[in-house]
């Protein structure tokens, strides 16, 4: 995982570069934002993605610029990124965030084996909402004939982590300013039924097992 | 705003080029994700910014292997991205996020005047958590010889927002299914008051504006 180009130069001691930790931070969440080179200027496009052992899943249309890019194999870097909360020193230099990030580097390719395809999109089902690819219509052969699906080996990169209190200078301790942590959280609200539901019917265990509950 | 670069190629309607909706959702946040190229490959970093006018301020340690490459007049993409819901069809295909998003492409070039610098700190402080500038120990002149701070003129850049219900295939609509959308909320959580604090002061306005709110 750990190269000259992954290493984490600022403050080293946020770095790490172990599976369980990395596949962690992935796991916690299902946006990242994906840089790419087109025409020699950097591209950064969000998209959403899928993790399954030492794979990354991405899907999206055929058409798509980024994945059309994407599978002539040029380099990418990958960055998820979780705010988790503010932190409030006595000085203006010491303020901080909590966060944990990941930064992958790799090259993807194309899925093109039917069977594997339809297990990413699977897997990119159950990455952001878990048990919901067994309660609907699955996709048929004229939505994956537009479908796309690329996957990348993670093997270089680097997760980093700040989750510490307030760091003043020694100094500062004595004055007379507030001090301390924000927490950002992030949760999944009440759902919506759509309005044009024919059989109104309870919420899915997909919904249920989400709704409310951090994310 | 518009240009070949920044046209938003998939799902045209979702595209916005006018400042109002790309300054609306840039001062919502705080975090974007920078990306550049170096030694010809990409590396996509988060970092925070702060907005004024059509500038986008960053700062960091001046030893920072991003803004050392950035201040050299690279070309940068910057994605900030605000997933505001899941939105769950009858169908695999059809389901989506509701996000709000913007990508930005220029250069960045370094903030040298010292009053300026002062200011864009000031900006990026006012971005993160207003008012709390005005409450703390600001930066002397030993925190500003190890900090870099550095601009980019907005002007070229793209918001893409997808804020609606459930689109289903008109014959899905029969399906016993449930659909309907999950909203993600962010919130601040209650203050953790650092536990040296000297002087047990009430929680100040910075933080009292922004407890228990949305961000």
């Amino acid at each position: 995982m750990k190269t000259e180009r992954s290493k984490v130069k600022r403050i080293p001691k946020r770095g790490f570069y172990d599976k369980e930790t990395v596949y962690r931070i992935l796991d916690a969440d299902f946006i990242c934002q994906i840089g790419f080179v087109h025409n020699e200027h950097p591209i950064v496009i969000p998209t959403i993605y899928g993790r399954s052992g030492d794979l990354l899943y991405f899907h999206g249309a055929s058409v798509s610029r980024m994945l059309q890019t994407l599978e002539t194999g040029v380099p990418v870097s990958i960055n998820v990124t979780r705010t988790n909360a503010l932190v409030l020193a006595r000085s203006a230099f010491h303020h901080s965030l909590n966060y944990e990030s990941v930064t992958l580097f790799g090259t993807a390719t194309l899925v093109s084996d039917e069977e594997e395809r339809m297990k990413a999109l699977h897997i990119i089902s159950d990455q952001i909402i878990k048990d919901r690819w067994e309660e609907v219509r699955k996709p048929n052969d004229k939505e994956l004939n537009v479908t796309k699906v690329l996957k990348l080996k993670i093997q270089e990169g680097s997760a980093k982590i700040r989750e510490e209190g307030v760091g003043d200078d020694k100094k500062d301790y004595d004055l007379d300013i507030w001090a301390g942590i924000v927490p950002i959280e992030r949760t999944y609200g009440a759902a919506i039924p759509d309005p044009l539901l024919k059989h109104p019917t309870e919420l899915p265990k997909s919904v249920l097992n989400i709704e409310n509950e951090k994310l």
